[in-house]
């Protein structure tokens, strides 16, 4: 139960890990020319914002790369602790962990609020398509400035599993073993729910089509879009042992009018007044701009694009794959891994599937780590 | 799949059956006296708009009360036809159908757009509460004047069910019979589902804290809200295979970049021009306030409400309850509805659970009709 504790109102962050999990270094790498973008469109000299914990060996070859979510930052540490813990995934004694915080990102690599070399002017809604592929190009270039020709491993839920298996496709030298987490393809209901995350951000009175002022974004409609994953990354029975039908815990009443509106609107449940927490913490950490930005990153993702088949565009992997469903997961369905990890292994990749039995939906590969953790073992 | 292809873009409503369904009568019952809300509110004189279709016996004995949903009217025989097809539940040649428009809807009972005789003012937002039990002792009103003692039949389906339910338990001596149809009390994932929705309409900018004026409604958060809901009444596996990862079939591009906002915004998906065309058909015949007031109403519906145990509440049934669980349905899960109707058949109530196989989600009491009639036979 820790996110969820983690998550209450008022609570602090997890339990301090802290002389463990600081970076060895925090820093910035500034690509040498232009990326251009399968969009067709271009960012000119963008910044990749990265984080390594641990020391490269003399033989390079413990090199690990983490790829975040949504939401992340380039500091796993903060994240993902436990995937850290002794015994666990990762050793800071023998790995050298790196984490690259993805394009478009409000977190330090080049994303809507940075500004564009070629005009002066903060990208904004301008800011073109990166897509997952883009990202893992860019990300290359960081890894071989850094000489790092191994990656013994590259794992990630969600859309950091989306990046790790393009890695396996894209660079399948480089990839001894890759751990794609919680993620296929967008469902139809997947697009449905990012296409609602959207609209809740323009229908935003301080929206001004993206052109919005720093000081004066859309808060309400980017609460409302995270209110909004939140939902498909929680399960209704983890909802319903948590909040179930009881009023909000400050004391509000759902039976009674209040002076908010008549009998409109009224006093909260638990669960409500849990979401709107939820959406008030996030809009003091992110930028609308930024999850429009990754929404669409998402969207667009399927690794056959651009390949004529499927099969062609797997057939090149030379690393172990393992896929890991999440029981109750109604955004990636455990079916759904299951089914794409097959599509998979049959073109001839040495890819497993693993289930992660747990009732905390999507978010259970940052809820219940030390489950993920047995899995990964 | 009739109600997929009835709400398709452009596409017209179901077959006309129109001379078959035409009701004997359509008109307003206004109560005698104050409605006494069990908020402490009242409303005074209350209007329930209604429709009835075949004849009452001299017998009085073949009466049947249809129940709507959500954004359903009185005209039962428009959104619930094949229900009353040769041989299915009802018979206009047997059957005296009653179906009556609930307090704070829009189409012609008294709620939010209605004007309040004690102020002369339209209530808005000032609209009370109105309980399910409320809307149950207003209707009986009206089938007193009607001079109606029993109900053979009393049905519906969402909060249609509601009303089905609490009408077995006020008035037990009337209802011998009640059809329950994918319904439980919201789990807190409802609960959630309809919070986001009303924010969904508090974020508009032209909501104006609900005094809005009627030639500028907040149509957008309206839609968003409207499409908030579709996902609760749909399934993913239906959503995959109509829209899956398609893009939207007029020609846009998801993978594109477009003018209306580089690359935050960018061509649509199916499944995303689907979702906006079901909201811009909504907001064309609902009005805000009045789905806020109904959320509220199915907010706040817990037939133990008022009673000292579950058991004291459902102890005085007399009608045979049948309730119906829908196998793809996640907002009232089977299961749930499984587990509610035999929490009351624990407490002595002839109650039987019957389970519809459909991948339509909860809308399939309304997308597949003539399942249902199957079922209910």
């Amino acid at each position: 139960m820790s996110v969820m504790t983690e998550t209450q109102p008022g609570s602090g962050p997890a339990p301090a890990r802290a002389p463990l999990l600081e970076p060895t270094y925090e820093g910035d790498f500034v690509l040498d020319g232009p990326l251009a973008l399968e969009s067709g469109a271009m960012l000119a000299q963008p910044t990749l914002h990265y984080a390594v914990y641990g020391r490269l060996n003399t033989a390079r070859d413990n090199a690990v790369l983490v790829c975040h979510a949504l939401s992340g930052s380039a500091l796993v540490g903060t994240w993902w602790p436990e995937i850290f813990a002794p015994g666990a995934v990762l050793s800071l004694d023998h790995d050298f962990v790196i984490c690259i915080n993805m394009l478009g990102s409000c977190y330090g690599s080049t994303g809507p609020g940075s500004v564009d070399p070629e005009t002066g002017l903060v990208y904004g809604p301008d800011f073109p398509l990166v897509s997952i592929r883009d990202n893992v190009r860019a990300q290359a270039q960081l890894l071989d400035s850094l000489g790092i020709r191994r990656l013994k491993l590259v794992l990630g839920g969600s859309i950091g599993g989306m990046q790790a298996l393009e890695w396996a496709i894209h660079d399948p030298k480089r990839v001894e073993r890759a751990a794609i987490i919680a993620v296929t393809p967008l469902s139809a209901m997947g697009l449905a729910l990012n296409h609602l995350q959207r609209q809740a951000i323009q229908n935003d009175p301080e929206w001004d089509s993206g052109y919005y002022l720093p000081q004066r974004p859309p808060r309400q409609g980017l609460a409302l879009a995270r209110q909004i994953g939140m939902l498909s990354y929680k399960s209704a029975t983890l909802f319903d042992e948590r909040f179930g039908r009881n009023p909000n815990r400050n004391g509000e009443n759902p039976w009674e009018l209040d002076d908010r509106g008549g009998g409109l609107i009224g006093g909260r449940f638990d669960i409500a007044g849990y979401l709107d927490s939820q959406g008030q913490r996030f809009i003091d950490r992110f930028d609308a701009n930024a999850y429009l930005a990754i929404l669409r990153t998402m969207d667009t993702w399927d690794p056959s694009n651009g390949y004529a088949s499927p099969r062609e565009a797997f057939k090149n992997i030379r690393a172990r794959l393992s896929f890991v469903g999440i029981s109750s997961d109604w955004l990636f369905p455990p079916a759904a891994v299951r089914e794409f990890a097959g599509t998979i292994r049959a073109t001839g990749v040495d890819a497993d599937y693993r289930e992660m039995s747990s009732s905390h939906g999507h978010d259970a590969f940052l809820a219940e780590q030390a489950e993920l953790v047995r899995l990964l073992q």
